[in-house]
């Protein structure tokens, strides 16, 4: 049985990028831009007003000039207003060009407007410092050519906004993952129907459809019953068409659990089952040669949910972001706790966030791999490892965080 | 002028609940629950076998029996299967109910099977501790009308898959913000236009409606010239339609800045202008009565960003959940920070999660509002109060996190 860190591994070295699709920017939040964008134009594009107010020579101030009869006002998004003569100021707001022959600018604040014999003028009450002041000039951020975004970073509303300035109006981004969601189990009935006593309503699917719409992906469910001939027939062409598949059920040791030996039957490899871990022990995973990874989870909620965040989303995410490192969050645990097996415990705990910075975990009671509801009150699970047997108040531990 | 706190609190105070809408619970995830969901059954609904193995009485093995012949085969979601006889056993499987006459799970790895005189017979190896071992018992998580999700809860895929257990195939959720964001500014040209040297792309709006998406809102863009009789006549019929606007650009001192006492003509009554804040400081507020909330933002883009996720994104949480508290996320100051103006400061920053769980805030150098481009090397903000002047690496602050 291996380790949960050599089962991560395993899994991950499967992840491989996906082709590439042509989108609007209008929808590319939250997607994984595949080519480089470059500035189209200096950043920004010409020396830009900072400040409503005045545009001046600086050398007249250093002269000792203190009145600024206005030749002009120029709002922004107008053409450049000359100085109609030397020594006089433009009115001018903020994100116009600066004209030509100013280098400054005054802001409101800073003056007090007079008309004198018809003419208006400004007079400065605190004179600028330097030249340049209130102007951001021209390049100063990027040049054009400058790299602005290199292939695979994620599209965050920043970066949508510096692609809508360089006039991006369609990019190239990562597919989605698209995953086969497939529960097995002859208890289980459909939503809608009313289940008999020994019966439940299928959960897992649902859950697993919207944690990988949460994660990005696009999913689709298949619900087979515990029977070989209906599932040898309807795997094969899910493990062409998928990226992924997300079994739950089928895999630990019991006479209808018969899935690993069919999936080998089936082409799939098998990387490894079983992981030294509670919950989700029984975990089976595999690999078609140019199809499918298959997760094969064991069927209790806990332990889908467990295994679907420590392994599933992390493989979603490599294979969007080969190049990206994974986040690693931790927490501190706010209470003693013991857990004497030898092997990883997945703690499910309730986060808070303590007013220095830290998240704490608080360890929450839950009846067992079964006990669905108990998920309600957590937000994540606390990874302690198989040694020791006594992990302390205080200690940080990894996170794998699911709300 | 009044503080970041003051304005944050009268933003939040026009917060109002929406309409109630019915969706499938295969399109709920992230959403706003608006109704009680309560237990149809027990959680578990029945005795629910926890391992594979054999299902018997405990009161055999506490009589000292250690061989049980196997009577019947049932898996899960087959009707229970009585013993055949006393001091027999049920070969039994994880997720089925337990068998009348039985109490007790012995699992697989305990036992060793025989086959005596043609009847197949399991020894215990390890014997059950207790009755009830590996038994997950009929309503020990819930029970059945007990009130499982409150109104008010967001559907995360926990969530989900307990609405799919009790067969809630619709769910009545709060129904998304709609907000228009509207664009204004003469400098401004559409994405696909080659802007003349004096202009550049319309970007805010994308950035606002990537944010709006990310945060579950729906949005529509808009854009006016700097027209007063193009505003005139285009406003009133968002601020009817929509539950709020979100403006960028003319709300500062300039000429072409007339948004602010048109919104009061148009009958959106003014909360507040002008926070004590950098950057991000001509921010409007205002509301029409029976109508849309206003958020007149600054058009610095980085302006923009600030108020965004400052005022407007909380805003938006707080209607969908108007019970619950604001996340009040806090980061670790990384290094020494001074700034000397009496006045909030919005301090761009890298985040970078610390070993032991808490967030680190890196400092990182902005050309001025206008410079969007460093933006793409930020993950949020941290606000530092207008005292003191100092700001000490090690110490706490809100973060204002965007990414």
């Amino acid at each position: 049985m291996i380790s949960v860190e050599d089962a991560t591994r395993r899994v991950l070295a499967t992840a491989r990028p996906r082709p590439t699709e042509t989108i609007p920017l209008t929808e590319a939040v939250g997607r994984i831009l595949q080519e480089p964008l470059h500035a189209d134009r200096d950043f920004p594009p010409f020396h830009r007003v900072a400040m409503d107010g005045i545009a001046l020579a600086f050398e007249d101030v250093a002269a000792g000039q203190t009145t600024f009869p206005i030749s002009a006002t120029q709002l922004a998004g107008m053409l450049p207003q000359p100085l109609s003569s030397a020594q006089t100021a433009v009115e001018i707001m903020t994100g116009a060009a600066l004209p030509p022959g100013t280098d400054t600018v005054v802001r409101y604040e800073d003056l007090q407007f007079h008309v004198v014999n018809g003419q208006r003028v400004a007079a400065l009450q605190v004179p600028p410092p330097a030249a340049g002041h209130n102007v951001h000039h021209q390049a100063v951020d990027r040049e054009a050519g400058d790299l602005l975004l290199p292939a695979g970073v994620k599209l965050s509303p920043a970066e949508i906004a510096v692609a809508a300035t360089i006039g991006a109006a369609e990019l190239q981004v990562a597919r989605k993952l698209r995953v086969a969601v497939v529960s097995t189990g002859d208890e289980l009935v459909e939503l809608t129907q009313t289940p008999l006593p020994h019966q439940i309503r299928r959960s897992n699917a649902y859950m697993v459809q919207a944690a990988l719409h949460e994660a990005g992906a696009e999913s689709e469910a298949f619900h087979f019953n515990d029977d070989q001939a209906a599932l040898r027939q309807g795997l094969p062409p899910l493990l062409d068409a998928f990226d992924a598949l997300v079994l739950s059920g089928g895999v630990s040791k019991g006479q209808a659990d018969f899935l690993p030996a069919m999936l080998q039957e089936l082409g799939v490899t098998q990387h490894f089952h079983e992981v030294q871990q509670r919950p989700g022990k029984p975990f089976w995973f595999g690999e078609k040669a140019g199809g499918a990874v298959v997760f094969a989870l064991p069927g209790n909620p806990v332990s889908t949910f467990v295994n679907f965040y420590q392994y599933v989303r992390p493989w979603l995410r490599r294979c969007q972001q080969p190049h990206r490192k994974l986040p690693r969050p931790a927490a501190l645990l706010a209470t003693d706790f013991t857990f004497a097996p030898r092997m990883t415990y997945f703690l499910p705990v309730r986060l808070e966030t303590a007013p220095f910075g830290h998240l704490l975990a608080h360890p929450q009671k839950i009846g067992g791999s079964g006990d669905l509801a108990s998920l309600l009150h957590c937000d994540g699970f606390l990874r302690l490892p198989p040694e020791p047997t006594e992990f302390k108040a205080g200690d940080a531990y990894p996170l794998v965080r699911f709300r």
